[in-house]
């Protein structure tokens, strides 16, 4: 249980898991807010409701990380995210973790009840929010009913590549991207969603592309180990797209959060 | 998963369990709405409605549900939900159950913003349900700490009655009590729950009044058998105070579903 949590943390300076990571996601909000600024300094009411947007969105993904460790059921001795047993791996944990991941996804609505309820923007990131839970458990599920979990692995008729493509836009890019963050920064700046469908289409054409390049790198070895084989054709040819893209978008703001994006993933490339 | 259920219902005609019940807690928001519309008929679009809220507290049980299950643990032989195996004890489920979890809650997100994104209570309903998830998980956790999970059951430093008051008030009204049903049918009627506290405060009370009941039995035996003892008076003055805080309502329609809830409660007594 979580308050179990704190005490654990407490008396044994524990990492607790729940938080994994550099806390990358929530940062972007701040940054893409800053940006579409265009340099103008942020209020510190909007700097704080940026961080506020920010720990949702942490929250978002700690909800997600306990499910899913419970969701992959990993064996007994298994040690994950950075060494440490997972949620419900912890002593004085176990399945009651699953109510935990309820509590951890309540954060979210406390959260933005409590800061944003007078907002006129208010049930735009209710909405966002539900979309982004709702996209990833599909994906997941997905993911679920093509893998191993349930008999034999069984490529023929499970698998497809129009199929492997659907799990990556929808389960792993939603998930791993930054398209939340930059949603809320946009929402936090008086934009409509409905407006900006090419920035979601964008960042997901990105995720796929740290994919793909992911998933290269996990079959051959580093590319400066292997060289880039195929890799580097795919490679250029949708770096041109992308920018391309980014670079149709009517606002400079915009653009310069997406090229601060590109900039991360594709790393190395110009 | 979801997919396999269906599958799974289809071939072998079994009850999946996940719909457990008669669809009191759906059915209730249709009676309320009609008894709030003080008997005249209900439009056809009404009727729709009040239906699909009904289905969002469905599903919004079938998920505590369906997580209930899993963080309580049930060993592997026994069998629940009425003399079927729960839903992650089903074959071909397991602890993916878990994600089966968000896909049931995305389901109460998916219906509002399909049929009721433009009414001027979307917002509210939202709220609402985020509420009473809250609360739920928040009672949830709370009976956990204080149940014999970790270590000795400890009744001396974990446990007081004000500490399982709160559960009861929290958790279990919140859970087994029609206030969602009533709050659904008073925001359909343009009704601001705030106005309203008094029908929340109420109905907590009446759902005390049945939890005292329903534990009474299961420490003594039924009343008709052993008799009624303390609980007799308990019931004598609650009663009296319930009708009365109802008929102190303003509104004759809000106190007509009221007293429809209270016939159902206090079966027997009057």
């Amino acid at each position: 249980m979580l308050v179990i949590a704190l005490q654990y943390k407490e008396n044994e300076n524990s990492w607790i898991g729940l938080l994994a990571g550099k806390l990358n996601r929530g940062l972007c909000v701040i940054d893409s807010y800053k940006l579409l600024k265009e340099g103008k300094e942020l209020t510190d009411d909007e700097f704080f409701l940026a961080c506020a947007l920010g720990w949702c969105i942490e929250w978002l993904q700690a909800y997600f990380r306990v499910l899913d460790d419970i969701t992959d059921n990993i064996p007994e001795d298994a040690v994950k995210r950075r060494g440490q047993p997972c949620w419900f791996k912890q002593p004085k944990v176990g399945l009651i973790a699953a109510n935990d991941g309820t509590i951890l996804h309540n954060h979210i609505t406390r959260i933005l009840k409590k800061h944003f309820r007078e907002k006129p923007y208010y049930v735009d990131l209710l909405d966002l929010f539900n979309e982004m839970e709702f996209q990833t458990a599909s994906g997941k599920m997905t993911d679920l009913i093509t893998s191993t979990h349930v008999g034999e692995r069984d490529l023929s008729t499970k698998f497809s590549l129009p199929l492997h493509l659907r799990i990556v836009q929808y389960y792993k890019t939603t998930y791993h991207s930054p398209y939340l963050s930059v949603a809320c920064a946009l929402l936090m700046s008086g934009e409509n969603l409905e407006n900006h469908i090419s920035v979601k289409n964008i960042l997901v054409e990105m995720g796929i592309y740290f994919q793909v390049q992911d998933e290269y790198t996990d079959c051959f070895g580093a590319p400066e180990v292997v060289g880039k084989g195929v890799v580097a054709e795919y490679e250029s040819e949708n770096y041109g797209k992308l920018v391309k893209s980014i670079e149709a978008h009517p606002s400079k703001a915009v653009q310069a959060v997406l090229k601060s994006f590109l900039t991360k993933v594709c790393n190395g490339h110009e």
